[in-house]
């Protein structure tokens, strides 16, 4: 099951800074960031960096290093976004919905009456995503 | 968003031994078996020893220890069944999917060619489920 990392995936291009990103929290082993094809508003992801494109492949300590990042995320995210439910979720290997091969958890915000798509594919609201991204920044400072 | 946890849920007594679980694994922090409704063959769950009812009621241990387990158990997951990608995710509050209220991470085998259910509300066939586990528990002994 395992596969070759691609140093050129976007994510990659992302941690090493030559893609912008709506970048909330960072410490040295994990980096969360919002999704712009957010399946619900409030939708981010923590990546670890470690150069592993699926959970086989990273490291225990990466592996906790991530949940630890989404322990600190999901509350503030809950706040911020006044969402009723949180989904945390990791997919590996194309059949199981991974795109980019570097190891990411998806936390999304759920709303009571909302459905939630599938998978998005249309980037969101940019100017929405950028002033959420603010507002988590700014209350994870605290 | 913090509720209380009710020390009758089914994954309380089932961690008491007052209810019966095709279990797999076991260390200090977690417990993990097989899902008996599952979306796919292989579906399994790591449940922390917590009584915490959402992740925002989990210690960062506790969720480090999940995620841990879950590393252990994955790539065994996939030998067994020979799954083609894996799903982790985990639910918190009703309208995202949470049934149980004790913290727990679905493991979700995926295979080329075969969607999965949303969610599944009818118990799969105990004996495969069964010795399935059986499976399972032989290869993390060794």
């Amino acid at each position: 099951m395992s596969i070759q990392y691609d140093e050129n995936n976007v994510f990659a291009k992302i941690l090493r800074g030559e893609l912008p990103s709506f970048k909330i929290y960072e410490d040295d082993k994990t980096f969360a960031m919002m999704d712009i094809m957010p399946q619900t508003k409030g939708h981010l992801l923590v990546l670890t960096k470690e150069p592993a494109p699926t959970f086989f492949d990273l490291s225990k300590e990466a592996a906790e290093a991530c949940i630890a990042t989404a322990k600190k995320i999901a509350p503030v995210l809950m706040k911020v976004t006044g969402a009723d439910g949180l989904v945390i979720s990791q997919f590996n290997h194309e059949c199981a919905g991974q795109t980019v091969f570097h190891v990411h958890f998806h936390l999304v915000p759920h709303y009571i009456g909302q459905t939630v798509a599938k998978h998005s594919h249309t980037p969101g609201n940019m100017e929405e995503i950028k002033a959420l991204a603010e507002q988590l920044k700014q209350e994870l400072d605290n």
